[in-house]
């Protein structure tokens, strides 16, 4: 089968990979319909990950079940299911506690996860797999495949961020997940919804899924006009969804004392002065998002159509032209990029 | 009158000092019942903090009111009073929120507040005291002056961390604050409460207070005690109530995923990196307790018996041995001194 390996950073390539076989008797395999390219396969693209040996990529799939192992009892061959990026028991106490990421018997799927290709195995099949109500017709697929990883980070970025009714939001960061943030905080009905992005496109579609004001100034400026719409105080919300050290300051200062920032980009080398976090007051809270707790309201969400994330894939191709889709992203000439296996 | 001035770092004298008058319409003058010294006083006596010239003491205060400004509408002369170490309006929206330590229009007392004296100014008086029901029994009265720092700051921490029943909840640090913390977690019925301590006296009165457990390791080891304590998870909510490195560490390490850290330790240059952080899920909140939020609630806990926070304090001076008092808390020979103007 064809599948997408990265050989070193700028280096993709799509050729023939191993079948994936049951290897435990909870996992199952499945058959993508869709899969796509992460914000996060950028790290080693651009070199900021090491890439020691090539590796397979991608952890974002839905798809077909085609076969499970011996121990797997709520799913079955022929059902269409949405999976996370990192398996999970769903039954442990930190997975009841809706912190399936950080389950006691996770196993991360993440950049190496080898969902870039035409077939799959999925760990912890029952812990991890949520079937839709039926097979989907095609226009909702691309919607599905986003509640797999970027709808449900930004979701949990919101939900960290106690983004609801009453409240402003500002989401730092106008990638995928920033995108499905500003989606994520309009749905239980924030009063006013800041985007903070410079890209004519990208500001269309944050309108698009409910932003009401967008802020084109960065770091200090940004925080300024921030405080500007917000009567000096900050947002109550801010959602930080892009991981480096100038936007997680970005959104602390963006939020008021008692605010909440929710953080889901990646931080990557970012750095935190405990002297100035203590006096700001917010309360901080993120992580790897733990998708499996919302994938059945998303799923119901998109089955009745009251949300189109799958808006959020401005560029679709076949999986054998993957590495065009890697330089689009890398070059933001696309927002996310859908394959076809 | 008397007050405490730090000349240097190991330098305490009490002398005489400028009686203090009405500079604000909103200012009240109150005649101290009882003052304290802080473990954030330590910080300069030890010369972490500098000590650039000759500072008048103090932030922890009750006594009766003497005099009000023109603008003071619900405090009169003759009422008995508990203050914060913050002043604030109690009106505006971030005092509304509960974070009266970030009121738009705050004073800080702090450790320069010259409440370690006979009287003293408090300014923005009506949003700042709140009078007891009468003139209170001696007995009541170390208890309502904890209530002015170290009882509503480990009550903080523990709402910080969401203490409550069902929850296994672990305090780092076993000074004043650190044992408040765990009469706060009893309070609203936390399940099983750890104390980290290693000292015979503190492990006594925070097993009064209402520990169920006590570890004596620190750093990597006290971790480890924590999660064996807890069946591998870690606590649900931790207080960090000392604010090293080290503290902050141990504190975040023992928290399981999805857990709460409470943090009302002055963060002294603690480094989070954000690549350790993120992977915890952990939520964190603190900082400087809005005292004032409780103050209505605790002192009603203090006034009808139900709390007894006043037994933190195991030395009492008259002002005029402040000296002794700093050098006692500076040994640890006493958790908290209480001196009488």
């Amino acid at each position: 089968m064809r599948g997408v390996v990265m050989y070193a950073p700028g280096d993709v390539r799509v050729e023939d990979v191993e079948e994936p076989t049951i290897l435990a008797p909870t996992d199952a395999i499945i058959a993508l319909s869709a899969t796509c390219i992460c914000g996060s396969d950028l790290w080693p693209y651009r070199g900021a990950d090491d890439v020691d040996e090539p590796f397979h990529m991608g952890h974002e799939y839905v798809g077909i079940v085609e076969e499970i192992g011996d121990a797997v009892r709520t799913i079955e061959p022929g059902q269409f299911v949405v999976g996370s990026f990192f398996a999970s028991d769903n039954t442990c106490e930190i997975c009841r506690a809706g912190y399936q990421t950080s389950c006691v018997n996770r196993e991360v799927l993440g950049t190496t996860g080898r969902a870039q290709a035409q077939r799959m195995r999925v760990p912890l099949a029952d812990g991890t797999l949520v079937a839709t109500p039926g097979i989907p017709s095609d226009d909702l697929v691309p919607s599905l495949l986003a509640a797999s990883d970027v709808l449900g980070t930004g979701w949990f970025g919101a939900v960290a961020a106690e983004a609801g009714p009453g409240k402003t939001v500002a989401v730092v960061g106008d990638g995928a997940v920033g995108l499905m943030a500003i989606l994520a905080a309009k749905e239980p009905g924030a009063e006013r919804i800041i985007a903070m992005s410079r890209h004519g496109s990208r500001q269309r579609l944050a309108r698009e899924f409910g932003a009401t004001d967008v802020v084109e100034e960065r770091g200090a400026a940004g925080v300024a006009r921030i405080k500007e719409l917000t009567g000096g105080l900050g947002a109550h919300s801010v959602v930080e969804a892009v991981g480096t050290q100038e936007s997680t300051m970005q959104a602390i200062a963006s939020t008021r004392p008692g605010g909440h920032v929710g953080y889901v980009g990646v931080l990557h080398g970012v750095e935190l002065r405990g002297d100035d976090v203590f006096m700001t007051h917010v309360h901080l809270h993120g992580g790897p998002a733990p998708v499996r707790r919302f994938l059945p309201e998303l799923i119901d969400l998109i089955w009745t159509r009251k949300i189109n994330p799958g808006r959020v894939f401005d560029l679709e191709l076949p999986i054998d032209r993957a590495a065009e889709g890697y330089r689009a992203m890398d070059e933001r000439t696309a927002i996310k990029v859908l394959l076809r296996p």
